[in-house]
């Protein structure tokens, strides 16, 4: 069953490779593709465009870990005398294209089991959602983004969409900045509700709903023409993604502390950012523009 | 008495921007110096060069804040009946030049003061330290940087130097990538073995040291002609400084939970970073040798 489940994220990890690696033309592009397996039993499949014409860096990500304790940072475990050992599978997906007119997006889907001394299953959860983080924010894809979400959430429960975008604004939020990530989008965790199979099924719609979302943003915006200065902008911008993934973000925190792969983990990472103390006239311009934005919910 | 005691720690700043000013002419470098407060009580002086012809980024920052409640980031307080708020001040100095063959350098001197409801002092201490952090490793100049660091402290005991060297090793070092953040240096905290008069003495001591090694080190290395290919190298090797940062770094914690200025928390990061998944030859051949370097002790 274990297996199972692990070839329904690989097929959702290489579907979206197939549909990113579409855009990347570029003959000077460096495609890695590696899989690694750990001498403690886990393994994984590591895809990474860099230095794109398309995407200065795309990461689209398969893992499967084991472990006998579970990390600090996995927050919801009901501490359960039969459990033993766990197992830890996910997709993570962060795309950051080039023209900083196309968002950079994120998304996660993963699934814990937790198995007593038999390797037999005694509880699991799943969780997962993505979000959208513009440089350049157009209302109108924001609406579409979140409507999307909603449908793709409406299938399995109605009340879903409004705690998951919730949950996402949460979440995506730099206190230190008290600035959001971006324009949310959905996020759950330690969910159990539905059976095991609607799970999966809730997590291969979410994977297949925000590639589908992501895809008609690059195509609305793809042609968008853009400046150094908007360049500048973005990489500026992308500090404040390091800055949440570093200090903030939960799977990061899990990855280094339940021993990941450390490249893998840290290949969400943009692949330049910048840190400007005294800022010229045209971030200050547009860094207030996408603050405004940010501030607003652009809900489904 | 406090107000003497910040007149120490801002002379100090002082000094070390007058003495890191001197290199810098460029005429399109952006300089700041900002005196700001907090409506809370506390307040500083944020001194910072971008985009110099000789420092990519130099932050020499002072800062004095007081609180009710000490973070939980400050630890080592003995908790005192009788304590009823606190007063932190330090100065903090980054430099990151430009030439890639001259290192990344960092120093700090701080002062925690305990006061009761009379706003007596009912308990304090000193910390501190240096710590250099190369691109390319001249094993000469990280001997004499640990050596002028020994005779510095040894005026004041001679177990200081091995006890703060060692400490040094083992707070700048990052777990997740098995990697000291550079050679090393000194580090202390929660020191209050001297008397007030004698800790405040070592502490300019300390910065004075700091300036005169880095400045050697500097005139040593300035006319070393550099290639894009090494400022790439640079460039990649500051995504780890801005790792330890973010990830681990104490005063940056401390900042961030006292609800310190956030600009001049993380003027301490780097222009300019950046993340790479698959490697070149040249980054892995002289991150190799720098990673070979930086497991060597250097001690003065």
């Amino acid at each position: 069953m274990k297996v199972e489940f692990e070839h329904i994220f690989e097929s959702q990890q290489q579907d979206i490779i197939d549909k990113l690696s579409r855009y990347e033309t570029a003959n000077s592009c460096k495609i890695s593709d590696n899989t690694w397996s750990k001498s403690s039993g886990g393994g994984g499949r590591t895809f990474v465009i860099e230095e794109g014409a398309f995407f200065d860096k795309a990461a689209v990500n398969f893992s499967s870990i084991v472990g006998n304790k579970l990390p600090d940072s996995a927050t919801g475990l009901v501490e359960k005398k039969e459990a033993s050992s766990f197992k830890a599978m996910g997709v993570s997906v962060i795309t950051h294209p080039t023209n900083p007119y196309i968002p950079t997006s994120h998304m996660n889907i993963r699934m814990f089991l937790i198995l007593n001394k038999k390797k037999e299953l005694v509880d699991w959860w799943v969780g997962g959602g993505y979000d959208l983080t513009p440089y350049f924010i157009y209302e109108e894809d924001c609406i579409k983004w979140h409507k999307d979400a909603k449908s793709c959430l409406d299938a399995f429960d109605a009340r879903y969409y409004e705690d998951f975008a919730k949950n996402c604004d949460e979440y995506f939020f730099l206190p230190h900045r008290n600035e959001k990530r971006g324009i949310g989008g959905i996020f759950f965790d330690n969910l159990n509700d539905l059976s095991i199979d609607e799970s999966l099924k809730m997590l291969q719609n979410v994977s297949n709903t925000y590639i589908k979302s992501f895809l008609s943003i690059i195509n609305t915006r793809k042609d968008t023409k853009f400046t150094q200065k908007d360049k500048d902008f973005q990489e500026y911008r992308r500090g404040r993604y390091v800055e949440f993934n570093l200090i903030l973000d939960r799977g990061t925190k899990f990855g280094l502390q339940s021993g990941g792969r450390i490249e893998s983990i840290l290949a969400s990472l943009p692949s330049k950012a910048s840190w400007v103390y005294k800022k010229d006239a045209f971030i200050d311009k547009n860094e207030a523009k996408l603050l405004k934005g940010l501030k607003k919910k652009y809900r489904g």
